[in-house]
């Protein structure tokens, strides 16, 4: 199963709105004799791929599902008969699906066709794997992974000044790589301002893997000049905008499109904001600053998981207070990883 | 609660994802105080719209409102507790909300509060009003309309003739305007190669409302020289492709999104595709043809409305046989309108 969910993060980022799921088809003998990943862009599944290449050595075989087989009919069979057919002798499942199309069908299909079933082996492990999925499945908006880059000092940035680099070369590849791995990156209007950043994906061969940008820009003050609007018709960004005024117009004519939302207390209403962002598709959802929206998220209890990058620079006088310091234990949070990025540490934190 | 539906129709096909809902606010002398209807881009609903016109006279006032009003908690409080706290004396309602976490909730909020509760008034004709959002709520795929275009002796197109002029300017304009009422427009290649359209609303005033446009192109045929491909930049074109090849990766880099399809018998399989949109957002679907579209969609039982247009040319040897005739009563059906627009004739069927 191990083996099988690595192999599932293959097309991470790539299957949506389907999650990326991996099966694997292991003979009498524990030779694996098929494998399967959600296509890119979510069809086909994981199941029929590794079936296919097991060919007639199905028969008899073990299949490992991260995720139980989908139970809904369309024009091509649903995965639980497609495996019932293929012969498959034992399956083992990690996470439960919680369609309401799926939701124990999957597996009582198998069941009923003889099938030796073992669910929720390494469910936790899998469910992490297509958190973004289950997310919106279950709660009706994106799994939401806030990034932060601290300075020595626990600053996030100097008021006015523009990108800092706070970290390397090497961490900021690695945020690129979490960049692709999501539906959308969003920030707040002041970090578009001061940094005018790209928010893309630039590495070498995953160029085209940049996900849609979002500005939380409730007056529409991004500038037409901005790297995020001249890049517009070739990446899209969109603003989440309540005043429909003419810098609004102007945006919408240049490529921009609009996610209209409502005010509470003279803030973007984020609850409702993120049922829309899961209403129109959008599984996993990256931030990437600043304090603002981050004390927004994190005040409303949306943050997933936390991803805090330590850099060796002090930013000093001046400087912008991270809503979160590097060693202060979270309150409902655990760590799940310490990894380090060239010259940078790195935590990645979990909701509980 | 008919002028409640009227009204409710201003933003249809602009409020994605949520539906375009109405409330009127009327007093006891039956004078209308406030009116609101579902704001561009789903945001804010109608009922805090009209209640916040209608100010200190929503007291012991009556609510009419198309869709059950929300039940769930954001920032912002659910429509449901916003009609409560104006003090509104009776709710008139017309369709139940499918949305699990409103589901007869809405109503009950009401009914707690003391507020006098009707439902399912005029409840068919506010569903058809917002036929999309129930279609993807209820059964995960857009609602279905297709549109025909005969001539007078029951044929579509003339073989390798590109776009014929079937009907006048008057029906043409109508097109258009159904197009604005959709999230999205969907062709076959034959039809895209062989009349080569834009797909996009050009009328008057109505310019920014083009729909994403759709191509069923399993090998990635579309050419680049189209007048789809070349748009695409301003208003998206995805296509609908189960091969990845050199076409489809030009394509890409040509601005044109991809849909990833599963084959079935050599064809695409509809089901899956139509569940793929409605994952995305799309809850309104605009047919344009061609015959073998409109046949798949039909065998597959996907059609929800037809739209036949009529016109008085002839078209004769060579011309593309209808997939319905203009007489003959359609089984599983039914005739909800009949109309003229300039020298055409137009008939609405609708499904049991």
């Amino acid at each position: 199963m191990a083996a099988a969910i690595r192999f599932s993060l293959r097309n991470l980022g790539r299957t949506a709105t389907n999650p990326s799921v991996g099966t694997l088809i292991v003979d009498d003998h524990g030779i694996i004799v098929g494998r399967g990943v959600t296509a890119v862009g979510g069809r086909p599944h994981a199941e029929p791929q590794a079936l296919a290449e097991a060919g007639e050595r199905a028969k008899g075989a073990t299949a490992y599902v991260t995720l139980e087989p989908c139970a809904h009919h369309g024009r091509t069979p649903p995965c639980a008969n497609a495996l019932v057919a293929a012969g498959i002798r034992r399956v083992v499942g990690a996470a439960a699906d919680p369609d309401p199309r799926v939701a124990g069908r999957g597996y009582a299909i198998l069941r009923d066709a003889g099938i030796d079933v073992t669910e929720g082996v390494l469910a936790t492990e899998a469910s992490d794997a297509m958190a973004g999925y289950l997310m919106r499945s279950l709660n009706k908006r994106p799994y939401v992974t806030l990034k932060l880059a601290l300075s020595a000092d626990d600053m996030i940035g100097r008021e006015g000044k523009g990108q800092l680099p706070i970290t390397g070369a090497t961490a900021r590849a690695q945020v690129q790589m979490m960049r692709a791995a999501s539906d959308a990156i969003m920030v707040g209007i002041n970090t578009a301002l001061a940094d005018d950043p790209l928010l893309t994906v630039r590495l070498s061969g995953l160029e085209g893997r940049s996900p849609i940008r979002i500005v939380l820009d409730k007056n529409s003050r991004l500038p037409l000049q901005s790297n995020l609007v001249r890049t517009a018709r070739d990446v899209p960004v969109r603003i989440a905008a309540s005043v429909d005024n003419d810098r609004r117009a102007k945006l919408e004519a240049a490529g921009v499109g609009i996610l209209a939302v409502e005010e509470f207390d003279g803030r973007i209403a984020m609850p409702e904001l993120l049922e829309d962002l899961a209403s129109q598709g959008i599984a996993n959802l990256f931030i990437e600053g600043g304090a603002a929206t981050a004390r927004a998220l994190l005040t409303d209890g949306l943050v997933d998981r936390l991803v805090l990058f330590k850099g060796a620079m002090k930013i000093g006088r001046g400087g912008i207070a991270s809503p979160i310091a590097w060693d202060t234990p979270l309150q409902g949070f655990h760590l799940t990883r310490e990894s380090r990025f060239g010259d940078d540490l790195c935590r990645e934190w979990r909701r509980d």
